[in-house]
């Protein structure tokens, strides 16, 4: 961390400062120049208080060097983090491709899928249970009854399931969930998070559509605070003035979470973009940059899906892709599965 | 709303769709041309899943065209929502100054803050106990113990308290508080905002850092189906790719919002611009263009804030302000307090 | 300007830096701390290139920390700068309506207007003879003709005329032109900039839509270094996510580029916003929020307009907006004209 | 196109309408319903005046329907467009790599560069002579003298040439260059378009940091209106919230040009992404989802580079690189040169 003082700053607040910071474990180092006198922190600063710095009236700004997240940051844990969902590992090379509807609807609609998918090469299932809606009037999930019929589904075909959680308070409903996922909107429900990090269970947390990578890195660094590591990384687009697409899909997201980050990334083809005809060329790009996994939807019946349709792929463009990306994945040495 | 159709929608499938609609309540038109056949939906379609009648493969594009907010909505409501806070009117020609601190630190801090900012004109007292930070290791506020400071504060100086909620679960904790602000970060916390509109209580609204005038209109519709009118929207700045500012403060969202909608709407100067020498100037930017009212962070000793200390005015800044900001509510026929 | 250095930097290369550094009158600090190497870079730092400076290998990151502009900078030259426009005074205290039509369209058309806004306080003349537009198919200004109809009202009324300049080699035909604008567009048109950097004739810089402040600053750097100090900013909204209106309007580039330059500003309420009922609002707020001055499409038949029409306000509400923005001038210390 | 209409519509405003309408050759269809009144253009509405329409005061909104881009619409060109430059074949399943340094810096650079990246892969040769720069003290690039160095690399390698225009001015130097570039902060300088479209030599067109796709589209309608049919589309990034890379580089716009357009796209992870660790990933990329080229910075000397030297790869890199492309283009069917 680096603090340019003002003009005005006097000897004795900046004696009084360097103590301060002392007493914390912070050496400093001063440079008096002509136009600016700068004090650089050398030591662990991500304990300090970025605001508070700034606050004092002699000082003219903090430029923070280090990452302020310290479980997620690679420079303390050079290797991949591989994510072990009972057996089904994610990251660290092993690909996974997360496949299902957006809406669990009924029980034929989900073990129809969770086949179908699974025999095309997905090795886990989402499925949405509670669901996040813009309007009050539109449909909001089957909720506790979605959750019994993912599970059903997943005994039927053995694919571990991955579904959205809203509110802390259903946590106990999730306890035989194998992957909870946290969505865009919820990135910083700092309350839910820090329930989570008390989880010894994997967390897919979605970058928000408006959030850095850098914000991004915080939120799972709130969730492994609290000891719980098992997190993955979830990129499905970030809001921009352009409307062709739902979102911005950002790709270049993939190598700078692997520089900075030692956790997995996935990505999201079908809510970034917003149309499934967008969702092939999206998949491929995804794993050519690195991704070590996709979550996409998957539907029957794309016409007479309850929400988001129109993102869905069907199960045979779904196969038709598969086969794709294992090609890819073979380029840039990774492993379906 | 309208559907545009593709060329090779049947009339089978058109007629079925009609029928469909007309089940719904909603009269259809359609109209044949060289290029694109239209079908407009002309009834109350804000029940119509916009995302459904999309995904269906004759369908081009979709354009609402009608709000899908109706409680929020002005053309329903034309008079402008005075919310009443035990007695404090803020909308319809009342102009409120809610001011206080960041976080609630201490009994003597928070009253000492009630004290002088109620002398120079708030008539409300902000104040965080529950804080939302980026960093799990950033201060968190004093969460219960700082919700009775500021009871004491409201008892000694008789202002009502705002104060920011993150979790339906802590929805016991504020029954005593007087209105309760659902924060940028949980505006489409959406289980948090049902649980809102179950109480009869006034809610500050924040827009998120990344939502749309609409989407913010809708979460307010969130509140309002739940059955509780009292909603207060407050613009708080946006993201854009302009650094120099925290965020970008939309203050064009205030002439937006009063035609759309008869809620009344705030702006928080503090937040917004992220320092306090951008606060007066801001301020007085909002009351000329139309807003009910301010929320500004005042701290006594700015140098010492636990958190968000660059963007608090003193005392001092903000007793020179007030006179300013009547003077501009003169001119655009409205009344402080 | 800060460089943190890599682990890997050896002696030798720090040495070799600092010593090249010196060569270019730069002085040197050098604070080596546990994690991090850091030089920072005291003297005069405008001249040297911040990309070269990161390209180099043992450079992990170069921040910035004086501003890169010298002529437009408050730092070298507090006091504002006072744009003379034939005896209209810009800036400092003068605040100046910029007002016409969107288009010259006729002789008839460019009098009226100029009589009127004239006589409702208006201090110059806009109109378009060069039209940028997003469609080759749309209408392209009557250009140099449109340049002899303005010429016209300003000997009918006296107003200096303001009008937009697309192209370098179209300079000779404004020679006569009071006040030259650059578009958002060609707000990075260097080779434009350069040209006009030539004359001695005040220029109206609109910021682009997707431009920083301090590129703002940095194109009206451009101008000035070529020895034409008789520049006017105008900020005309950024392109963010929000739809409802044409862009955001960001009033807080008003404080902002008051403490970072002395060259004034004007605000344009009818580009930003582009919708004639939210002009009225947007004005009174920019003169709150210390703008020196504004440009306002005013159309006699907004109707008729051959471009932009559904953003020019009437007249008749050009009439009724001055005498508030008057009375707001007066609470912030400013003078009409 | 779309009209909406107020509920003030006269039946005689509406009836005029038509008529003019029908003047002009469009079809309308009149749909009237209990809270709006529809009225449906169905004809060839690309030389409709949108912003006039919108000014009506009986017209509520405008929804324009058809593309306003006609040459460059994929409707009346179903085949991909394959650009010829001397022989050397882009698009249609032709894909290209462009590589070379940021600026021409010597004759010794820039033939140099060129023998590494002909060996390597590349099938055309880039090099800035003209340099957009924002700091007037940068350094702006060779010029003229760049251009020669340039036709010298080819005739070394029989490289065809790809290089920047500044302004309409400098066309006679561009007589013998064989694809001109439209750097992203001209994308919008419309006098410079129309003087290419006058031109029988391809363009290649980057995308402007805060402009749409279809604004993209509609600048290449500029150049095709006037007869110049060659143009080549450029994705480099735009501007968006992330700090972590330089801009967002958009990889969706790649199946959305090519479902609205027939026109070739091509990649720069160079500019985008700002940092040359980046522009593997992202190539690969690009080349999966579905580019038909790439444009490449590869500098020898990457510590010396004049300009943007972060961004460049070394030759070294470069080599490395095309092996994984050529493996990916095998997968989406396409061909390297």
């Amino acid at each position: 961390m680096i603090l340019v003082l003002k003009d005005n700053a006097s000897q004795a607040q900046i004696d009084n400062l360097i103590k301060w910071l002392k007493s914390l474990g912070v050496d400093t180092h001063l440079s008096v120049g002509r136009y600016q006198t700068i004090l650089g922190l050398v030591g662990d600063t991500s304990g300090l208080d970025e605001d508070l710095l700034s606050s004092l009236d002699f000082v003219e700004t903090v430029k923070r060097i280090q990452e302020p997240f310290k479980n997620a940051n690679r420079k303390f844990h050079p290797d991949d983090t591989v994510v072990d969902i009972g057996g089904t590992k994610l990251g660290g090379g092993h690909f996974q491709i997360i496949a299902g509807p957006c809406s669990v609807e009924s029980r034929e609609q989900i073990t129809y899928i969770a086949r179908e998918v699974k025999n095309d090469g997905a090795g886990l299932l989402r499925g949405g249970a509670f669901k996040p809606r813009t309007s009050p009037y539109a449909f909001q999930g089957l909720r506790a009854e979605g959750l019994e019929l993912l599970k059903e589904a997943r005994k039927e075909t053995g694919l571990p399931i991955v579904t959205e959680i809203m509110d802390a308070s259903h946590i106990p409903l999730f306890e035989d969930v194998d992957v909870i996922q946290v969505g865009a909107r919820n990135m910083q429900n700092f309350e839910l998070l820090k329930e989570l990090g008390k989880l010894r269970k994997p967390i897919l947390l979605k970058r928000g559509m408006a959030n850095t990578i850098q914000e991004l890195l915080m939120s799972a660094e709130y969730i492994m605070a609290g000891g719980n590591e098992q997190v993955i990384l979830c990129e499905r687009g970030i809001r921009t003035f352009e409307t062709y697409t739902r979102n911005t899909l950002d790709l270049s997201a993939i190598p700078v979470i692997k520089e900075l980050s030692h956790l997995p990334v996935v990505i999201d083809p079908s809510h970034s973009t917003g149309h499934s005809r967008f969702v092939r060329s999206m998949s491929l790009a995804a794993a050519a940059a690195g991704a070590d996994g996709l979550i996409i939807e998957v539907h029957n019946d794309p016409q007479h899906a309850l929400c988001d349709g129109p993102q869905s792929i069907t199960p045979d463009a779904f196969s038709k892709l598969v086969p794709d990306i294992k090609a890819i994945l073979d380029i840039v040495g990774k492993e379906l599965g």
